[in-house]
């Protein structure tokens, strides 16, 4: 079996990890840089990450987690929150940085901006909010796949109360919402779950071929 | 570097294919198998992927997508198109597979099938395809990464008219949507964009750390 397979094969929502084990500052530093190089929509990112390693604030939100243990177990916690308002400032800055590190004229790019602007603004709040949280899953995706790369394990969850996790972590205030997450360690030997074979569509019921 | 930035830093959205270089069975079939294993909430895969090497298919595709030539140029047009609603049958036909894949018995599975069905079933009709949305991107940003492992380019793409997708590929009465589409195939050498430096946030404003 080639790699690709082979990563995706060995990958599977870790139901119990190892609390002793902890994902070392390098490989941390590698999963957050191949995050950091997600695609997304224009390349405008429009999502904010949270690592989170501190064990007292992984306790309050476990509750909040349907009490899963892998939020309190996982060496790190990682929250992916989409941008729910933005207003001209996510384009602006993102020609900025466009401008910097390609080092191009900003004037050259004002046609690109207002078509950007023309496309983006004017968006009702909650299909804002819907588009920003698809970007934010192109990064969760990316991340859990350089996580099996690095032979980290992960476990993305989309059971918690995201109204809860925006509180204690104070996101609404900076116009952020907890769109899904991922805690990232080992697994334990212990989780059976590890074992059993993964269940997929079949190829015909899943892919037509035009 | 090591080769999970290596992948990672290769991507990068072709704006310009060969339209002479067509990807072979043998990798679209590592593709396809690669996403067919993409996690999906409960496992559920609420979408379908379409594969589209029929050049005039592409040809009437192409001017409800912003009349991108890579539609047309690329190998390979992938459409992901999410279930835009669904009843008691995505879970039954879930547990069924479970069952066969597994080896256990469909009456063990009854509590698990009723907590899916209590979550799912009564939302209203627009946060059930915004959530089947958000599956279908987990689809397709593992594709795209497993697309550059095999050195396949690729490029994501939201600009498209989905209902005019919807209304060729006969989507609606299938109860899908066309969702975001993926041009794979291989980069043209005039392609100037390859070359340009990649523009991201920097990790300092991309993550916080807890």
């Amino acid at each position: 079996m080639n790699t690709v397979l082979e990563h995706r094969t060995w990958r599977y929502a870790t139901k119990k990890f190892d609390p002793s084990k902890k994902v070392s500052d390098k490989d941390l530093e590698t999963l957050l840089e191949a995050t950091r190089l997600s695609a997304s929509s224009y390349g405008l990112q429009p999502y904010h990450i949270f690592v989170i390693s501190d064990q007292e604030t992984k306790e309050k939100l476990k509750p909040v987690s349907w009490n899963q243990s892998q939020i309190t177990d996982a060496s790190h916690l990682i929250v992916f929150a989409n941008a729910t308002d933005f207003g001209e400032e996510l384009v602006d800055d993102f020609l900025a940085n466009i401008g910097e590190t390609r080092n191009v004229p900003l004037e050259g790019l004002k046609g690109y901006s207002d078509f950007m602007k023309s496309k983006l603004m004017d968006l009702p709040a909650e299909t804002k909010s819907n588009w920003t949280a698809k970007q934010a899953y192109i990064a969760f995706s990316n991340m859990m796949q350089a996580a099996a790369e690095l032979k980290i394990d992960t476990c993305p969850m989309e059971g918690f109360e995201s109204d809860k996790y925006n509180e204690i972590l104070g996101l609404t205030e900076k116009n952020l919402n907890a769109a899904v997450v991922l805690p990232i360690g080992y697994r334990s030997d212990e989780d059976q779950t590890q074992h059993l074979p993964k269940v997929r569509k079949s190829s015909e019921t899943l892919f037509t071929h035009i």
